[in-house]
């Protein structure tokens, strides 16, 4: 299979980019073929802004979801964000390796989603009316496709706990796996998260090594997170609110998930 | 009063752009003093990198606290970054006008974030030892401020309702309004957020424009989003889990929420 690892750290000698090399490495061992974006290497660009359209008239308005979609379906977005999205095409699986800063992705990574993520690509896909609101949310471009963030955190794992002063973990990383990665389509599994990080000793690296490796050999077989599906009945269009007999209790992220689903590590 | 209004949209015209100018209007009629930094038209840098750091020997690792630590101990951080952190110490207010992309902030704002953040101002902060993890969470570098969000979302209400597709806009914001704002002292006003924010009329913008004017005459006064403090007494130390006989029923964000503090919408 084919996999894109893309990394956002600025010390190449960072425990991110430490876990990204074990990460590749094993996948290569068990015979994938991987590709990775480094984001600092590469010197990403991190700012939407009228660069990014070169084909928009001088005197017209920067509206972004306008700008993107005339940019992506006149194939007039720059080269950066091309090559990243047809990486993205290619992959099987994609790879988000990252340091949780004040709670979500550095700025330079959440610049790689801003721009890459271009209107017609990964929003603004599908038929739009009275009964379908888009391909999204387990639909569209990256549909059949699998993705998983690896994430190393401060903080201790009971401060990510349930009850924890950070909030759990899993909300935290919400408006990534189902805003960024479930809403164009990936099956998202569930995250790679090393606490204590900036802590942690060689005896500490290697154990964590290994269960990174073991991740990356159930790649394609670990269970995705059973979010709800956009357009598989649980949701009343147009006011996409979850249907009042599913989860009639709940509220929040947690609404999202349909425990119901069979969790048989098969492909998505 | 003195307030600071960040704004991160790259066309000048834009609706969060347009919000901003009104919400300055208003302030400043009503004999307050504000200072406004335009991201994009500053040229914002958003990515953390050793150029950060002049400081940091060239042999050595950047390893990110510790480089911010020593920089900011030192007064060797970037004059971009020490002018941001002069202008938070400066005001009473602090508000952060944005679209909302991909459910986070544009990423030249979150860049603005793990800058301007240093470690000894805005994390790292107060004692840690058995019975102290910092001034954190109400407390810290900016304590006795008020910080608001002013966001544009291009979804409509219900679907970032409280069983909405998207999750709940309290939730999403989350993130944001607990850990970057009430983090290093902050307390957060409750958000101002405008739906279906590209179909927006022009008597739309009329009514929203208004408002925000109320919320503007009224943000020194208005009660707080109710987040409880680290070191009031709520939370076990080091754990940092809620202790279990308060909102015993909850886990996730709401229950970092105290419903029973006083409403009074007095000063912080």
């Amino acid at each position: 299979m084919k996999i894109l690892v893309v990394s956002a750290h600025p010390d190449p000698a960072s425990l991110t980019n430490a876990l990204r090399g074990v990460a590749v490495e094993q996948l290569e061992a068990d015979g994938h073929e991987v590709r990775v974006t480094d984001l600092y290497a590469a010197g990403w660009k991190s700012a939407v802004d009228r660069t990014d359209f070169p084909a928009l008239p001088e005197a017209e308005r920067l509206r972004v979801p306008a700008a993107s979609s005339a940019a992506f379906t006149t194939g007039t977005l720059t080269d950066d964000v091309t090559a990243e999205q047809a990486t993205l095409l290619w992959a099987d699986a994609l790879i988000l390796a990252f340091p949780l800063w004040w709670f979500s992705m550095p700025a330079i990574l959440k610049g790689w989603v801003d721009r890459v993520y271009a209107y017609g690509f990964a929003y603004g896909v599908g038929a739009h009316n009275e009964t379908r609101w888009g391909d999204r949310y387990g639909e569209g471009t990256l549909a059949g496709k699998r993705a998983m963030l690896v994430v190393t955190a401060g903080g201790w794992e009971t401060h990510y706990g349930p009850r924890g002063i950070n909030g759990p973990i899993d909300d935290l990383l919400f408006p990534i796996q189902h805003g960024v990665l479930f809403y164009p389509g990936y099956a998202v599994l569930p995250p790679f998260v090393v606490y204590r990080a900036d802590g942690l000793t060689e005896s500490g690296f290697a154990a964590t090594a290994e269960g990174l490796r073991a991740r990356m050999r159930t790649l394609f077989s670990t269970a995705p997170i059973p979010f709800r599906r956009q357009n598989g009945g649980d949701y009343a269009i147009p006011s996409m609110a979850l249907r009042p007999d599913l989860a009639p209790h709940l509220t929040g992220f947690a609404a999202h998930l349909d425990t119901a689903q069979p969790s048989t590590g098969g492909a998505p």
